[in-house]
This record gives C-alpha cells, sequence and structure tokens, in this order.
C-alpha cells in the first residue's frame, strides 16, 4: 500500500499516475517504515528510478545504487572499456553495499535492496563523521560494510578482524545518483577522515601486467577483486580473482538448494576464462581444478551429513551492537524478508552486546532430508 | 498444421475436439513425414498421450517413452520404491532412446521427442529380426542405441568398439504404452536373438552391498549406470554412477553456453549425494574433487582457445550408413531440430557410407567470442 503522501510525491518527481498505480499494482513500490521515519522504497526500477531506490520526501531521493559491469576477460575488457586512457584501480571489498545519507536529522544507513537497516544505522556513525553531513547535506556515501561479524554474510576480508568496518568507494548527489569524481571523493574522504577502500592507483592497459600481478597477490590474500573506475566515474567495471570465484562457491554449496544454478556456475565460468587468459596450466591448473572440486562437493557433502544426523542447515551470524533492541529490530528485518532467523545469544563485549544470531535453511534441510530418504523424482 | 485427418483419429481415440485445438494451437501436436507415411507427433502430453507419443493412425498409436525416475541415495531409495521386494537390476546404456514397431509392413525407429529418425529405421533390421514383428505386430521394441558412430552423442559406451548397437530394454503394447513383465521380455529377446541390456540379476535391498560393488564396477570401466525394476514393471528407477556424473559434466563443459546451469549443477548434486552415501573420503575424495574440477574447466577453457584462435566450438559425428540419402536426410532432420549441421567426408568402409558431420555450436562459440573481446555484462 503506498498513500497519497507518497503518491503526490512521485508525481511531483515527474512520474505519471497511470505509472505510479501500475507500479504500485505489480508491487514495485512499498511503504516502508523505521522509528517513525516513513519512506517509499523500489523493488523494480521506474524512469530514471532505479531499484533500491528510496524517496523519504522530494528533497530527499536516494537513488538506488547501479549494478556495475563485470568483465572476464582482463585484458580485453580495459581495452574495451578505457582505450588507452587511465583508470583508477579501486579494491571490491567483500561485504554488502550501503548508502548513507542525512534524512530530517538523522544519518541513515541503506541496503541494496531499499531498506533502512536498524543494524548499520545504530553502527555507521562509529566509521563515518556526522559532520560531513553538515557540510553536504545533498550527498550520499556509498560504501561496503565488510568484517567478521555483519548480519548479512557469513564471511569478511582477512583484513577486517574483527566487527565490521565501513569503506567508502563512491559518493552520489541525492536525487540524481550522479557520482562525483574520484579526486573530489578521495579528496572529501581524506578531509573528513573517512575510510576508503584502497585505491591502488591509475593504471592504464600498457601496465596491464602490473594489474595482473595485483590480481594474483590479492587471490593469493584472499582478497575479492578490483573495480576499475574512469576519473570522472562515467565507466566502472570490475573483476574479481580466482579465490573470491572459488571461495563463492565454497560458501554456496553449504546451502546448494537455496542458490539457483547460476550462482555456481557463473562463477565457475569466471574461473575457466581466467584460467584461459593467464594460461594457467600443470601444477597449478590442477590445484585450482581440485580446490573447485572441494569447494563444490566438501561443504555439501557436510551438509547432507548434517541432515542425516537430524540437524538443519543453518549458519551463525554475529553483530555488535549499543542497543539490544538494534537486535530484535533486525529480527524483525529478517522476518520481514523471509529469513528464519534467531537469536541464540547475547553477551556484554567492551561495553558494547555481541549478539548472535542463527539463520535456518529450510528449504536446503528439507530437500536433502528428502533426498537422503529415499525420494525418486524426474529430472 | 494439423489436417482433418489426423484429428478425426485423435477424437476416435476419445480427445475432445477443444483439446485438440487448444494443442495445436500451442504447437502441442504437430504433423510429420517420413518416406511418404505421415504421422501425428506429441510435443506436449495429452490425457493418457504422453509427450513424444506418435500416431500414424488408429490402430497404430506408440506411446511417449515415459521419464524414468531417479533416485541419489541407492539404498534408501530402494527401500522407499521396492520395500523389501525382489527387483531386477538391468544396466543403463548411454545412447539415444528408440521406440521400434511394424506401421503398415514398415519397421520404423522412433526417438523420444516423436520424430521417425531416417539414420536409426535404416540400420534397425541389421539388429532386430523383422521376423518378430510378423509375430507380435502390436507390440514396440524400446532400447538403446549406443556406440562411438552414433549422430546424436559423441561418446558411446565402452563396450561398443565401433559403429552402433541396439540394446533392448522394454517392450510396451501399442495404443496403451504398458510395458510386458520383465520375464515375457526375456523371454522373448532371447527367443527373437533380439540384443538386451545386460541383465545382473535378482536383487533385494539385503544384497545391497552387492549393488554397491555392481555401482563401483561399474564406475571403473566407464559405464553409466542401472535401472532397477519391478518383475511387474510397474516400478522403475535409475542411479547412475559417479563416472557419468563426472563424465557429463566434462561432455558439457566443452559447450558451456549451450546448456543451462542446472545440467551441471543436477550432476554434482548426484555425485555430492554419492560420496555422502558411501562416505568418501581421503584421497578417493581428493580424486573425485580433482576430476570433478578439471570436469567443468579443461573442456571449456580449451573451447575458449579454440574461439581465440578463430575456431569454432564444434564436434564431430560420424554413422555408417548404407545409402548416402540417408546421411542427407539426417540433414534434414538436424536442420528441422534447428542444429547447424554440415556433411563433413563420406567415405565407403566394408560396403557401407561412413559419413562425417560437424555439429557447429553458434551460440557457445559467439558468447565466448564477445567475451574473450571484453565484453562488460551485469550478472
Amino acid at each position: 500500500m503506498v498513500s497519497s503522501h507518497f503518491k503526490e510525491i512521485l508525481m511531483r518527481l515527474g512520474l505519471p499516475e497511470d505509472r505510479i498505480e501500475v507500479l504500485e499494482a505489480k508491487g514495485g513500490i512499498t511503504e516502508e517504515e523505521f522509528d517513525g521515519i516513513r519512506y517509499l522504497r523500489f523493488k523494480d526500477s521506474a524512469r530514471g528510478l532505479r531499484r533500491g531506490t528510496v524517496v523519504f520526501d522530494e528533497a530527499n531521493v536516494i537513488l538506488g545504487f547501479p549494478h556495475i559491469k563485470r568483465v572476464v576477460s582482463l585484458r580485453a575488457g580495459v581495452m574495451r572499456i578505457f582505450k588507452r586512457t587511465p583508470f583508477y584501480v579501486e579494491e571490491k571489498v567483500d561485504g554488502y553495499n550501503v548508502r548513507v545519507a542525512l534524512v530530517s536529522d538523522r544519518v541513515l544507513a541503506i541496503t541494496r535492496g531499499g531498506f533502512v537497516c536498524p543494524f548499520t544505522t545504530e553502527r555507521i556513525l562509529d566509521f563515518v563523521p556526522e559532520e560531513f553531513f553538515k557540510d553536504y547535506p545533498h550527498l550520499v556515501l556509498v560504501g561496503e560494510m565488510a568484517g567478521p561479524e555483519s548480519p548479512y554474510l557469513v564471511e569478511g576480508p582477512p583484513y577486517v578482524e574483527e566487527d565490521i568496518r565501513f569503506f567508502l568507494f563512491d559518493i552520489q548527489e541525492k536525487g540524481t545518483g550522479k557520482s562525483l569524481p574520484v579526486q573530489e571523493r578521495l579528496k572529501l574522504a581524506e578531509e573528513y577522515g573517512i575510510p576508503h577502500v584502497k585505491v591502488f592507483g591509475l593504471y592504464t592497459v600498457d601496465r596491464i601486467e602490473d594489474l595482473y600481478d595485483l590480481i594474483e597477490r590479492l587471490s593469493r590474500e584472499g582478497r575479492e577483486g578490483v573495480v576499475m573506475k574512469s576519473p570522472d566515474m562515467k565507466r566502472v567495471v570490475k573483476y574479481v580473482t580466482p579465490f573470491a570465484n572459488v571461495n563463492d562457491v565454497k560458501i554456496g554449496a553449504k546451502v546448494f538448494f537455496e542458490l539457483p544454478p547460476g550462482y555456481f556456475m557463473s562463477r565457475i565460468m569466471r574461473l575457466a576464462f581466467y584460467v584461459a587468459e593467464r594460461r594457467i596450466k600443470g601444477e597449478r591448473f590442477e590445484e585450482l581444478a581440485r580446490n573447485l572440486g572441494k569447494a563444490l562437493l566438501e561443504p555439501f557433502v557436510e551438509s547432507i551429513w548434517d541432515v542425516e544426523q537430524g540437524d538443519e542447515i543453518a549458519e551463525v551470524f554475529r553483530i555488535r551492537v549499543k542497543r539490544i533492541e538494534t537486535a530484535y529490530k533486525m529480527v524483525t528485518h529478517f522476518e520481514r524478508l523471509g529469513l528464519n532467523i534467531k537469536i541464540e545469544d547475547i553477551e556484554e563485549v567492551g561495553g558494547m552486546w555481541r549478539i548472535t544470531f542463527k539463520r535456518a535453511y529450510d528449504e536446503a534441510t528439507r530437500e536433502i532430508r528428502e533426498l537422503i530418504g529415499g525420494r525418486a523424482f524426474v529430472d
């Protein structure tokens, strides 16, 4: 249900009335609430309003973060996208995407899907100075929240040892979603002490061998990959390491039946193009193949054995919060998303609360239980 | 287009007129022709007429071969399906399914999809005695055509060294599609000298260890698996070897983009359940994982390198025919199926013609060409 209040805002933003009605009927827009603040969330794109867009009022429209394109052949991709012009290479951090903005005197953190996240909103000012928003109320900080204690991901990058951290990688304007040029973003980050993803420098295709070396090093260090950006932010493209592809497969295989087959095949595809481009052969190829095979089979087989013993397939998440209430809000948020989540434990850690959640994968558990029970099926 | 002649036959077979109209409109039934014989082919099921059903006339309705259910947990599957009653274990031959029947004085071979296959029809009497059909004109021989020289598959089972062979595994009645009991089928096969799939004997769940041993042996020998059947043929279920799962992945990875992601994931899933059930660990597990990883990556990477060098992804098939005309009919048949097939070579071999076809995989080639060219894409 979308109230007439928001419909009028959308019309003033230029969306025709009939388009709004259709969007509402399809469930493409829904009205949400966080701490008494009402907002509209775009589950689908409409006109210039990208999927994940959030509308608080006419002055506070925070556009959905666009999908970054990917290349699987690094050299040819760089050539095709940047030609011989320079581009920034920044670290792709393995976490969850948040947009941070000031809305009626509160700094809110919004997830990719367009929800104000109770956890991230509570914690964001631990990482980002509120001052920035006083000076630039019309800007949105876009970054990755990453670490071993995250409510959405089971793993964090190796360089975050505990809790969670914020890594800025984009600053966009409210209303238009237009990105600041890289240099301006870096300047603001420095000026305000906003933590930033690692910038590996400016490259051109002439330094492709250095870029390959960087990818190999990141892969060895268990890091996810890079995002390459033209200085004006008009062209942005990502490339992930072989480590990340194998690791994604491993994480996914544990909950095999929860994921579409394309989840696994897209990562295997990326690996194959990496092997082809880098001419990986002999012992290094054997090792990669073995790692891929194990990543597919090992966690999956463990899950089958777990279900055999009467356990359910589940994952444990930990987060640190200042107020226990935030943890309960997260449970409500997860329930809203249709997840089966329970709080398992609450303990005090250095003046904060460490909350342990358990997410049960009912579909994967049920499917495995049926199959080990001997169900016969037609492919 | 379906002529009124066939529509009348369908009505006499009990299909209501409006159902026939809907089926025709959806393309669920089409009229086909082979050597002047017209027939109706069911692409979809309708009432009791299974997908793949072929109608020549009221007396010659050859039902589609039903999909055999699969289990991935052998012991539990056997228990659930056969309880403690005995079941036949027969070899699952890796080839293509054909139904062979006498229709107006000609013995025709029909593929799974419901086409009269020009190649198989020409060759079938090399393997099956015509006499059988004189005595049993109302019966359909169902079997697998398998060997290294097959028009539909790149590989055959290890026990067919050259050309192709027929292996009977079912005898069904025209009109009803009802199977003869196993014993009757075996008796008829023996009496008429019809080659039959290997019958490993009668098992019960008490002999499950022997069945596991059989699966292990078949896997070591590069064989596909088993089909288990109650003596009355009312319950039928299949189980494939780890070899076959890895081998399917390997064959598929060469033409990666032609196949749905589920093709690969279903085989990986079967492997995981095999590993879990048989408690495969240590060196045997490592070997299986390595084989799986290599099966996914190696042929795929080879294909990428082929396309890089300007080649197209293609497979070569060979068949032996008596009349060159048959080869041209096969080309027409493949074109009808939308495949890109060319005859590459024709040579005489022992009074027959050996035809070499090349099948080009345009979609896979184009996709790889784009990706090695650096195309950026959104997942």
